[in-house]
C-alpha cells in the first residue's frame, strides 16, 4: 500500500503509452527539418497545449524542463540576473524545499538580502507575516503552492495582491510542485510570473517538468544551446517523456471530484488517526488534503517507516529528498524534537481507499505495541 | 531509410525495454528510504557501473545530467566559476557546438577571454594551433572529441599534452557526444577532466545524458536542490531513462568492430558519391566515419533535404540544432557560400548498408536531373 505520493507516483497507463507510441514510432529529433523532426515537433506542442491548458496559461509560455529544480532554479537565478541592478532583497519562507532555499541561499553570496519568512505553528504563512517581509525593494519572491511535508497552502495569489502596491516590478515565483493537477489552478488568477511542476508527482514519468512563464515577461536564460524551448532551456527535448507527461495530465480525471474525494479520504484520516492517543496531527485544518504529516509519540520516524514497510505501507520519514534528516519544515513551524523526530508524512492520490487508512491505524497500533521507544 | 544519425538515432530494443520495467515495476523516487526507493537506487547504480566502464571512468564519476547540453553548461559554467580568480583565458575550437560555443561566449561579459581556434580546410585542429593558443594563463580548455558537422576527430590528448607543460592546472572539457559508444574512449589516456554525451545519439531515449567528472576535481554546482548525484546535478533522477540508457549501452556490442564495419562503409560512400561529378566531399579523410558532409554543387541543402525525404531518404543539411541556419563549421573551413549552401551530412549508425548508400546515390542523380538550380 503506498502511501508516500509526494514524494513520487505510480506512472498511470496512459503516460506509459505515450512514452512507448513516442520510442517506436516518433523518434526524431524535434529540431529534425525533415518529416521525422516535425512529427516529434507536433507531439511536443501538442503536449504543450494540453499542459498549458491544465493551469490557464498558453503554450508558449510553458517551457520543458528536467523537472521542477530545474524549473526553480531557471526561475530565481534568472530573475535574480535580470532585477540584480534593481534591487537586492528575495522574500521566500522557511519551508520551500532545498530546490528554492538553496538557490535563494546561493545568491546571498551575490549580495542579495533573503527573507525567509516563518510559518505559524500550524504551518501557515499569514497575510500580516507577506505585508511585513514585502518592501519597496523587493525583486522577487518565491512561494510554493503547496508545502510538500505538512501540505499547507500558502497565500500566494495574497502576495500578487500586496506586491502590486508595494513593488509592482517584482518578480513572483510559485513552486507548485504538491498542487498541479491535484487542485485547480488558473496562473492569471494567481497572479504569478513563474510556475513551476515536475510529471512525476502526478502519475507521469521522473525527468520531465516545465516552467510556466509568463508571456510579457522576458529573462536572461540560465544555460546556452541549440534554441530549443526559445532559448529558455536549450538541449534536445524529451519527447517520450512530454508525451508521457500529457498522458499523465489527459488522465487527472476530474480535479474537482479529485479534490473533494481527497477531502473527505483526509478527514477519514485524520479522524481514525486521532483516535489513536500515541498519535499527533502535525498538518493544519484547511491544508492541501493530499498530505497528511503526523507524530507517533515516543517512537523514531525510521524506525516506524521500515516497521510499516514490513507489513507493506510505504509512508516517508519527511521529504523524500532529506533522506531522513530532521525536518526544517517542522522546526519551523516551532514543534519540538520529539515531535520532529517521530514525524511520518502519509501522503495519497485518488487511488487510495478508507481501507488504506484503517490498515496503516492498525499497523501503527502494532508498532507501538512492538517497537521500543526511544 | 534514416541516414540522419548524429542528429538521433531510433532508441534500440533493450532500451524500450529497460524503461518499461522501470515505469512499471521499479518507479519509486531514488531517495525514498524504503524498499521501494533502495530499487530504484539499485537500478540507477547499475546503471552508472555500465556506464563508467564504457569510458574507462569508476561509477562516482558519472553524473546523470538531462543530456550533453546540460552537462557541457555545467562543465563549462562551473569550471570558469571555480577559476575566475586564477585566470581568464578559455581555450576552445571554432566548430565546437553551440551547447559550448554559445556557453563560452557568456563567459566574455564576465570578462573572460576566449580563444577560438579555426580548423585547416579540412576540418582538423592542429597540434600547432593549439599550441599558439594554449598559454599559461589558460583555465579552460574546450574540444570536442568527434565534430557533429563533418566528423573531424579533434587532438584532445594533445591538447592534455600541451596542458600538462604550460597550464597544468587548467581544467581540459571534452563534448564527446558524437564519440560515445562510436570510438573506443579511456578518459583517462585521453586525459580529459570533463566529458558529456547524450543517450539518445547512441540509440538510447532522449532527455538523458551523462557528466563524467574526474573524482579529483572538485566543482561549485550550477543548480541547487534535494543533494542528489552528489549536488552536482539536484532534482529526482529519470531512473526510467537513466536504465535505458543502461540498456542502449549494453546494446553496442563491440565497438571496434562496429567502427571497423563503419570505417568501409564510409569509404564505400566516398567512393561511390564521389563518382558524381556534382559532389563535394567536405570530411577530412581521417573523419569518425559515422559522419559524411557533402555538398552537391548548385542546389541548396534544403531543396535537396525535402527532395530526399519525398524518396523516403532522411539527411540534415547541417546539425539538427541549426534549423537550416548556414553552417558555421563549413564557414570556419574556409569553405565557399556555394559548397555551404549546398551541403548535406549524412551521418551513419551500424544498422546502415551499402545498398542505402546507392539508393542515396540514385536518389542524388535524380534531384540534379529534376531539380532547378538555385
Amino acid at each position: 500500500m503506498y502511501l508516500d505520493n509526494s514524494a513520487t507516483t505510480k506512472p498511470c497507463d496512459k503516460a506509459i503509452e505515450n512514452i512507448n507510441n513516442v520510442l517506436l514510432n516518433n523518434w526524431g529529433n524535434p529540431s529534425s527539418l525533415h518529416t521525422l523532426g516535425m512529427y516529434a515537433e507536433n507531439e511536443m506542442n501538442d503536449s504543450r497545449k494540453v499542459i498549458a491548458s491544465l493551469i490557464g496559461a498558453v503554450p508558449q509560455e510553458i517551457f520543458f524542463t528536467s523537472g521542477a529544480t530545474e524549473a526553480n532554479n531557471i526561475s530565481i537565478l534568472c530573475s535574480a540576473k535580470k532585477l540584480k541592478k534593481q534591487g537586492k532583497r528575495i522574500v521566500t519562507s522557511a519551508i520551500e524545499h532545498h530546490s528554492v532555499l538553496d538557490t535563494v541561499k546561493s545568491l546571498e553570496a551575490e549580495g542579495f538580502e533573503v527573507v525567509y519568512i516563518k510559518p505559524d505553528s500550524d504551518g501557515n504563512i499569514s497575510e500580516e507575516a507577506l505585508s511585513r517581509a514585502i518592501t519597496p525593494d523587493t525583486v522577487l519572491v518565491s512561494l510554493m503552492l503547496v508545502n510538500n511535508e505538512v501540505g499547507s497552502v500558502l497565500p500566494v495569489s495574497k502576495a500578487k495582491a500586496i506586491m502590486k502596491n508595494v513593488c509592482p516590478r517584482a518578480i513572483l515565483h510559485c513552486d507548485a510542485v504538491q498542487a498541479v493537477g491535484k487542485m485547480p489552478i488558473n496562473v492569471n488568477s494567481l497572479g504569478v510570473d513563474l510556475l513551476t511542476a515536475s510529471a512525476h508527482k502526478l502519475h507521469g514519468p521522473k525527468g520531465i517538468g516545465f516552467l510556466y512563464k509568463n508571456k510579457n515577461l522576458h529573462l536572461p536564460p540560465l544555460t546556452f544551446g541549440g534554441g530549443q524551448e526559445k532559448d529558455m532551456r536549450p538541449g534536445t527535448e524529451s519527447v517520450p517523456l512530454i508525451s508521457g507527461f500529457k498522458g499523465a495530465v489527459q488522465s487527472i480525471g476530474n480535479i474537482n471530484a479529485n479534490l473533494e474525494y481527497l477531502n473527505q479520504l483526509h478527514a477519514f484520516a485524520v479522524e481514525k488517526l486521532s483516535e489513536l492517543e500515541f498519535v499527533s496531527i502535525n498538518s493544519p485544518e484547511n491544508c492541501c488534503p493530499y498530505i497528511l504529516n503526523i507524530s507517533v509519540n515516543g517512537f523514531r520516524s525510521e524506525t516506524l517507516l521500515h516497521f510499516l514497510e514490513s507489513k507493506n505501507i510505504f509512508v516517508s520519514s519527511g521529504s523524500a529528498c532529506a533522506k531522513g534528516k530532521g525536518s526544517y519544515v517542522l522546526a519551523a513551524m516551532g514543534k519540538s524534537a520529539d515531535i520532529i523526530d517521530s514525524a511520518l508524512r502519509i501522503s495519497f492520490c485518488k487511488h487510495n481507499k478508507e481501507e488504506d487508512i484503517l490498515l496503516l491505524c492498525d499497523a501503527l497500533k502494532e508498532a507501538v505495541g512492538r517497537l521500543k521507544k526511544r
